[in-house]
């Protein structure tokens, strides 16, 4: 069975930024994996990770928030409009067997959100920091570079990817 | 722009039966074309009509209702879980440019009652009937064969798929 | 447990005309006995059911498919904006114990199809006819006027309402 | 137009916890001032805010996750299954003017990150610290006690609830 992972982070960082080129490694990495990359199919963070994911030859999935397949980054292979608005992050959770966060919003927050809820593992890479009552939260396994979270969102994904 | 075109219809269709037939054909049609197939993923009909297009080389998406990805029937190249039930029904319509009806059941009624809302064509075949006040509604377009419906849907798709 | 009906028909209908008439007098006859009753929110025969319902003394519920609380018709006792678009023609289903459909279009005819695929009790006024093969498919159970509708409904939610 | 204000917390707080009082008492509160109360339908916090509403005759509105009715917990007026699983969570948020978080698990967490990425408001009453890369974030707006959640969530939501 493949393995789909979940790249998420802020539609609006600015290629050339550290967070997409952070993206585009990782979507890199998963592709040359073997894994398929889904993301929520805009710009930003999901541009990168898709074109990342594109150079090495494979498959991005794009669930878009509209209902206009143009909406889509050039780099996405399947893209699959949603209709359903923010709603539609859930969905970009529920594929995926492991989610990677690449900085991010509160779009993102909410995906980390959802996954952590559902037991889907999320990896982060300079992401939101969690905390109850002073006590850090340690459900996002942090790493520091793309390199470390393409290698240990596959382990978690436990596939032959 | 890639053409997605979805093909809907009972999951408990037998193989060999000619609604399998249909969609089989319909599937490969569509993949020789180009087009990606969108269907929910499972069985009868929508295994037909991924069987078909996997033959052609063919990509084919599924929308799963459950949360298991291991759901999908083994032709499905992007199976994608969506933990929504049959609420998924409505994501199908959404995804694709032209809806294909091969027999169907009650939730292939209710793609097209969704797909014929939005502005969707659906061509059929050998599917629901329609009618309002003893008139008979034509939002379907009625083909005869799975030729017939494969022309006719990547036409209404008007892409160069 | 309170019975919740849902009254699905077209947006579009006009005041005065036989569907509204029929909406309102079941939206009227379901509140007189205690049920809630459940709707998209909008005109038509939402409108016309929920303006029965709330002349009953009846709670209202719509459904709204865009994301503005003030989209609903002023009979809705609880508006709930959902952003979903037409897919969220499957929570008036799901939040229903029947529905009953008063004329209809193509949306009305997607409830109906999830309704039955789910296993919800469908009572229809001079709705949709369906046919498979020339055979008229008998999931809708039909009923001549709106007394009848209530009766049938009431019956088949089973509760004490 | 009435007000509607969420109340989102986990869903295995016990009763006579701090954070079950706390949302009783901003339930109470918000219905006091005429406010409907929305809610995941659930035990835990949810219950605690609609048993506070429901004691001051308010009216609750609980979406559900699951399919069954019978999940609601008895203080809800108007109980909605969704099936729709944790992507409920999206809903709630769209059905709401303002947000109030009590305490909360990861479920809260994406409410949260959902509310701020629609621009809906956020109280919170001792729940998630958000940071990136050492700074604290400040879009939720943190409140020390119930009645002070109760009176800033009233004041955003702008209402003549």
């Amino acid at each position: 069975m493949t393995v789909h992972i979940g790249v998420v982070g802020a539609g609006d960082v600015l290629d050339g930024s550290p967070e997409a080129d952070a993206a585009e490694a990782v979507g890199r990495g998963l592709a040359e994996a073997g894994a398929v990359v889904v993301c929520g199919g805009l710009g930003g963070v999901m541009a990168a990770a898709c074109r990342g994911a594109a150079a090495a030859g494979g498959t991005t999935v794009g669930l878009l928030p509209g209902s206009a397949r143009t909406d889509a980054n050039p780099w996405v292979s399947v893209a699959l409009p949603t209709g359903l608005g923010e709603a539609r992050n859930a969905l970009v959770v529920r594929a995926v067997d492991v989610l990677v966060a690449v900085g991010g919003g509160y779009g993102t927050l909410s995906e980390i959100g959802l996954a952590l809820r559902t037991g889907t593992p999320v990896v982060g890479v300079g992401t939101w920091e969690l905390a109850r009552g002073g006590q850090p939260d340690t459900g996002i396994e942090r790493v520091a570079t793309a390199g470390d979270a393409v290698r240990r969102a596959l382990e978690l994904a436990g596939g032959d990817a």
